[in-house]
């Protein structure tokens, strides 16, 4: 199951600044929760930090967690952008999935979160 | 014909949040109204779910509806986004065809629909 | 000489709904008005259909009517903008010539209308 | 079903001459023989005429009368192969079939034909 | 582990001419033998068929049998080839592996069976 | 009509030496002999020069003679082949030409010229 | 010496619409002003026109005549920009200067010009 | 170390103008912070100069003083922007890392400076 | 310095059968022994084993061991080449060092080693 | 003038081996002997070395010194020939011309020189 037990962070060497961070997964794999086999995809963060950034092994080792867990694309992509903003709590955060196409149709899903109370 | 009772919904996993969910099928064939002979293209859905997403294997099956209709671009895109919209009720939909080309000249066609009452 | 007689249209078929049609010419041919050697260029138009949309073989052959034509860039582009916002009395149309190098220098030419009263 | 009537042949302008033909066409759509859903496809064809060529046209129309056929990627380059052996007596001819990925895995098949009693 | 019981065949269309069939897949993984760690890859086998043609979904699930195997990239590619030629008893086979970056470093292997007593 | 009396040469520099020269002309255009309709490709020559190279101005000027001639796309590339092999008597020649999709179809052709007494 | 008197100018076919001009120069070459070795690169310009459109022939030879000149990339798009407002007056003009790479390292200027009482 | 002291400048030639200038440098290298092994990346920097531009040659010497630096991407990113604004005292002024994939996942970081009091 | 003893291998999967694998490390980086700036570029090791094949952790731990190293690209491949024949007594080996431009001239570098006694 | 005297050597660090050194330079410009207008391509050399490999910044200096030299591309990359072979006395050397268009039409010119009593 997904684990964000998993994810690290440490300090951001400039919490004054507002500045952007862009991680990029190519090879995320779950499983089809409906034929039970692999799924495929990137999965793309762009977030613009705190007070923590996000330690990079630990991402690889959370993003690994999806392997066996069965999931639609439309879950998988808001459960990270919900992880990511309980760990590191971000002036803003957007999350995209990019899935390999199944039956001939590829699938895209983008969801994003601003803190409120920042401009 | 283009059949929308083949459509089917999945409840939306997080419809408190406003993100999108792009959809790209390549595989759309149709028919020349005129001379009869097969149309190719590419249609593209991008939308922000309300309560509903589309099931993606239903989207595959009247994605093929329309192989034997003959229809002009301007009429399957617009088709395609008022089925959509009836289906899905979605704060926001955009549906592209872009379509091989005919006589040297290819042919891209785009509308939009956006749900009232929303920002 | 382009000859505008030999386009038609056909009713648009969602008169009430603004989209977007796009059409990408690549084989456009005209002649140079000053050294009389064939000039290659592609011809992009994109509108917004008001009550018709423009027939695409009868485009095609407009757009063949260019091709002992001798005309500067920018009059060709000026030229196929003001035929078509004749014909098609378009909410909103834009039309885009690349050329191909001469002296190993390209040039692009980009023209826009848009309808009085419309947003 | 293939209907290899539909292929017309002029005469080799050059026939003292061994050259080389290429036909691509991207456009092929067949029929999965196993789930009944569309497959599609690119077919090529390479070949040194003898004493026919292939009229263009009627290639399409040829190609077209497999859109509605149940039938494996391995029988269809093979029977391309066939039908243009029996209609050009080719010197040497080549087949080749890329079709669009099923369950992540894409499939090419390539047959040739080289005439005895030639080089 | 690696299952070949998984693998299923049919019968030649056209065994009596030597013709090529290639067979790419680009959603494989496995896990690194000494980290534990997902690898991933993609999948090409190129044969001349003999008697029997491979049957893409069994092959597919063939694939999804290295997803918790951990295996160097060298094994597993001359595992795969040693799985075919035992199953199709082919005129010739390839089988190459494409990995992706470990380390800022790539890895292709690529091996090939001949049938004696064949040209 | 073609023009072959518009082609001019000039004496090869190193006429001792055995090397290759290619031209690539991608602004080709004639009439199709059916229809009377433009049609538009990319001649590519390429050649080893014996007394003679072929002077590129006088190259474009005979290219241009095509525009209006309508004719088969074997029978112009195998023209052209004949009109440079009578210029030129090259120690070996090849023309090809890489027409534009009509129908969806796009076709290339190839011929070469090998003078015999060369190695 | 750049030689802004080689440039010339037409009259603008449409001066009561606003309209872009685009012209593409990949064969920039001037001198570096410390070393004396060759720089190359691409220039663009993009200008709307108000009375006069530049003739592309005159502009080709003005760049020229950079070749010998040694001067820094930001002095040479200042200059250019410069050279081209007091010749066309024109309601916008951007030029931009690609230069190659100089020790692994590319540079890329840009600068625009507005002409005031437009809006 | 990284070390400021190698940079130069020189005098904006047109300081009166509000322009930018891009400096690609694809060979950027340092040290992993915690395992010690070299990182490599791309920075790209834009700027719209004030009194100062940056002078190339310096610029490329003080990126090479990063080349035995143990330092987390997001460090070095704001690192170089403080130089830069420390240095050109610039209108404004922005810095991206690219940097190639670790464990399969690669970063970008871009961080932004706008000098105050000015639009 | 270079330093093979950094080199480990493992035994051979299949040892009776000749195939290749294909190393690409495209994060090399030396010193230019003359000016003593960093030089950059990718290596492509293509080898047939014999009873060794080359651990990947290992090899990237000797690229590495170049970073400090001033030598001509020449001579770094040839090192290289010579190392790994010392190491691997492989049946056959190819390699090749592509190195980033300098001075706006790119070099690659390409040497093969094939054991006697071998077809 | 074309000026062999800048070109320096340096001793081949293994002239028992027989490998292969190839050099790209995109920067090459010369003059056209007809117009006089600025000509530009590609040189790329392929040698194998024999006692000598020749030093990449004499050779940078070596093609500047084409810059205002008119010439026929044919002459060009022939005299590069000749020059390299006086210089070097390689095993085997091959250089290719790749100029930009001219009329829309683009020339490559290749030519090939191997050693007598080597394989």
């Amino acid at each position: 199951m997904p684990d964000s037990t998993k994810l690290e962070t440490f300090e951001n060497p400039r919490p004054g600044r507002e500045y952007t961070i862009e991680i990029v997964a190519p090879e995320f794999s779950s499983v089809c929760p409906i034929t039970g086999q692999p799924d495929f995809g990137t999965i793309i963060i762009q977030y613009v930090p705190n007070k923590l950034c996000i330690e990079l092994k630990s991402f690889k080792l959370y993003i690994f967690t999806f392997r066996n867990e069965g999931a639609f694309y439309e879950t998988i992509v808001n459960q990270i952008l919900d992880d990511m903003v309980k760990l590191l709590n971000p002036r803003k955060i957007e999350v995209t999935g990019e899935f390999t196409p199944r039956g001939g149709i590829s699938t895209n899903v983008n969801a994003v979160y601003i803190k409120e109370n920042e401009e």
